[in-house]
């Protein structure tokens, strides 16, 4: 199992365009001990030939630019080596790279009910997709249930990782939906490997610590540092959990049992580790978790 | 006037992501006398100071990172010289763009009503641009009327360009809309100096040619070299005229008598001029053209 990391910051990238925090302001002046990173994103094969996207970035064109196994074979004219999507949430960020996608080339995109309602019922420009017949065959997931991606033994099993909707779905709207397909996590299994993939859960169910004791990598989502990031940068805001995030300072200590490859994704620009220079980068990596970046890869 | 080219292709940019037609292929191999380009993006300034994006393409978050004029300040901590954006049409390449400047800022949006119906009546996603109240200010563009752009002597005259709403617009929400307001082509006009940007537009009016007569610079379509470039690669599909592009082969004669700079820019990744080896570059360059690339700059 191949697991690329595309992209590894959260939404907006890093740094964010109009973001002037320490972190964004010295990056541009070339002060910064870190790396730029764009938006969460990863691709997973099994066989180094055939390709899944884990969420669509709205980085995507750039991000599979920069991947050769990703690019078209030299005939036929339109062809690629991917052979799906698989979507977390119907977050801009997760999803919105999926309008990039758009020229005339089958697509098979794996989402919860809700996250195709969301996209292609709430959004016109999703008719982008049907410009052949049955351009993009959705297979919906559902919380619990494996599914195969491909013919090469790669398994994925969603979970049910958060119960808000995104922001931009109206209340009226969100209730006409299923709360428990708002947000997912994955684990992939192949050749007796498992590896998880939460880049959004605000917090850590009992039986995903289960799951995660016999992964060989995680990668966990670690947009903010504290709870109150974004409070204390501007004034005002909402805390990490009421935007669906788990503190990064918190699951240090509630995943520290795992034996796993432990690797925080979906990192925001404001997040003091991102500076390898940093008190923050340093607890980190003495726990022994990784910060993902772009071009990282991990094979099992 | 400053004019940046901050983007030269068409949609799907060059190279695009599934095509391996003789420019894509030949420039992932490094074999290829010519540059990749993201796609069509312009930004303008009277004062490089205060910058409109024209149009706000997929590619603009890389975009804007590339050119440090649009840059944030060092505070407030959330800032930035864009004073607006100026849309030609609803195109996913023109205006998928918005949903990247998602942070919380204070955005100025010049689009026809028809326009800025098709974004934000018929898609959900661009309520993430309402997280702020009044976040967005839309300003009603009206064909054949000029507006200011700014407080710095920037005028901008609008003018109807094509007919066709985008393909994923339904016909029975076309038929609810205006069809002058579907695709504008602009004059910008600044210090005793007018520009012209229309990068798409399926054939040329003779009201145009007497504007474009004073221009000291134009920005055409160049999307394809003939009007069957699409058909003769693939087989089958639609010609440049009914994709709502007027072929580079017969604008080069139609606006041979303009004393102007004329550009060509929004090409697609197929268009043999792109190569600065062929006889099509070679063609278009003796007949006192340009060709558009990334980081290009017009200053006047």
């Amino acid at each position: 199992m191949h697991i690329r990391v595309l992209g590894a910051a959260a939404g907006g990238g890093f740094p964010q365009w109009n973001c002037s925090c320490p972190n964004c302001w010295r990056l541009r002046l070339g002060q910064f001990a870190g790396q730029p990173r764009s938006q969460a994103q990863l691709a997973i094969s099994a066989d180094d030939v055939h390709w899944f996207l884990i969420n669509a970035s709205p980085d995507l064109r750039s991000q599979i630019d920069a991947f050769p196994p990703l690019h078209p074979l030299r005939l036929p004219l339109r062809n690629s080596p991917i052979a799906g999507i698989v979507l977390t949430s119907a977050e801009v960020d997760a999803a919105l790279g999926l309008l990039l996608l758009r020229e005339f080339q089958p697509l098979t995109v794996y989402a919860t009910g809700a996250v195709r309602q969301i996209l292609i019922e709430d959004n016109s420009l999703f008719e982008v997709l049907k410009r052949l017949p049955d351009q993009v065959h959705w297979v919906r997931l559902i919380p619990g249930v494996a599914f195969a991606l491909g013919d090469h033994g790669l398994k994925c099993i969603p979970v049910s990782a958060a119960s808000a909707f995104p922001g931009f779905v109206a209340p009226a709207r969100a209730a006409q939906l299923v709360d428990s397909e708002a947000v997912l996590g994955f684990f992939f299994e192949h050749g007796g490997h498992r590896v998880a993939f939460f880049p959004g859960a605000p917090c850590i169910y009992p039986e995903w610590l289960d799951q995660m004791q016999t992964c060989d990598a995680i990668f966990f989502d670690g947009t903010f540092w504290s709870d109150d990031e974004l409070i204390r940068l501007h004034g005002d805001g909402k805390t990490a959990r009421q935007m669906g995030h788990h503190p990064v300072t918190e699951t240090l200590t509630a995943l520290s049992d795992l034996k796993a490859r432990k690797i925080f994704i979906h990192i925001n620009n404001t997040n003091p580790m991102l500076d390898e220079e940093s008190d923050e980068y340093r607890t980190v990596r003495s726990a022994g978790w990784e910060i993902a970046f772009d071009g990282m890869d991990v094979v099992l």
